[in-house]
């Protein structure tokens, strides 16, 4: 048996997406072999992530700075939001370089079956950036799945009344894709084709 | 695109066995949304494995203490030595209950096509802790596969001539079969079952 401190560690490391039990635990003799190589490294990366970066307050983004990089930046166009559902989701446009606007980080999406309802999502933080003025444009960008639909239509209506202009993405996203897992070629598309919501 | 502070961490996970680009990815995403639930209880894992844990001298275990809890627990065979490839390995034993002596990790095995050659393993340590005499039998318990093999011919050569009894798991492994992914019946009948070595 192995001792408790590296039971801790594999624990922690089987509860991330991706690896189980058994793979943690490669993981963690992966780690103990490699110690200046590999765990010295992951140490001070966590550590760094853990001390410098922290959560935009305006946007949801994650940076070493609040205001985010993005939000501070007066080259970005401060009049088109585009809302997305998670950081990543955020990053992956950021790689296309094609929105060049600002962005709104909901924390997920509307699912009855895992139980997160709107008040989970910083909608009411959206609805304030509007209230505040200044925004013409507002890209719902959520996935093509249903649970983003649904979010996005959510979002519809608690921005009724808003003289913001509501697009979506283009459909030609594969339905049931997720953005992160998009091509930039297929989210240039989409984003080039966004179109109003009804 | 994601700040310097989570690619250096996305890489240093990206290095995992088991984790590829994209699934380190998913993994810092989650770690940055769960915080207090998965960011801090990692980096304290690591932190306390770094700090706490080093390499048994003696033995090649992983422990809070060097000698290791086995290497300094009196109620142990003295007289018994079991050589392993890995830490996994020791670990796999241990669990069975079934092995009542002491350990010898060599920290690999014997490959051309890794270019892992007998200096890079703590052959000479276990020369000299037959040497120092005191032990009856060694158990080679490498793994069933063609290189674990080799490498226990490899030391059942360097071992002539010294008063021991060499022995070995005995058959019944799944040809191919690495130890540390079986399960502790066929671990318990492998090792009942050991054998001399020619
Ligand atoms: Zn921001
Ligand atoms: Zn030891």
């Amino acid at each position: 048996m192995a001792s408790p401190e590296i039971e801790a560690l594999t624990q922690a490391l089987a509860r991330l997406p991706g690896l189980g039990p058994r793979s943690a635990r490669r993981a963690v003799l992966h780690l103990l072999k490699k110690r200046e190589t590999a765990l010295t490294p992951l140490l001070r990366a966590l550590e760094t992530v853990s001390t410098r970066l922290s959560t935009c307050s305006t946007c949801g983004n994650v940076d070493t700075s609040d205001p985010c990089a993005i939000c501070a930046d007066p080259r970005r166009d401060q009049r088109s939001l585009c809302v997305v559902e998670e950081v990543a989701d955020l990053w992956a446009l950021e790689r296309s370089r094609l929105f060049p606007g600002r962005f709104h980080v909901l924390g997920g999406r509307l699912s009855a079956l895992e139980g997160v309802r709107p008040e989970d999502l910083s909608v009411d933080r959206l609805v304030a950036r509007l209230s505040a003025g200044g925004i013409d444009e507002v890209v719902l960008a959520t996935n093509a799945t249903l649970e983003g639909q649904t979010t996005a239509h959510y979002i519809a209506e608690r921005l009724e009344g808003f003289p913001v202009r509501l697009t979506r993405l283009a459909h030609g996203l594969p339905v049931g894709g997720e953005l992160d897992y998009l091509d930039e070629g297929t989210l240039a598309q989409a984003l080039r084709a966004r179109r109003p919501i009804d």
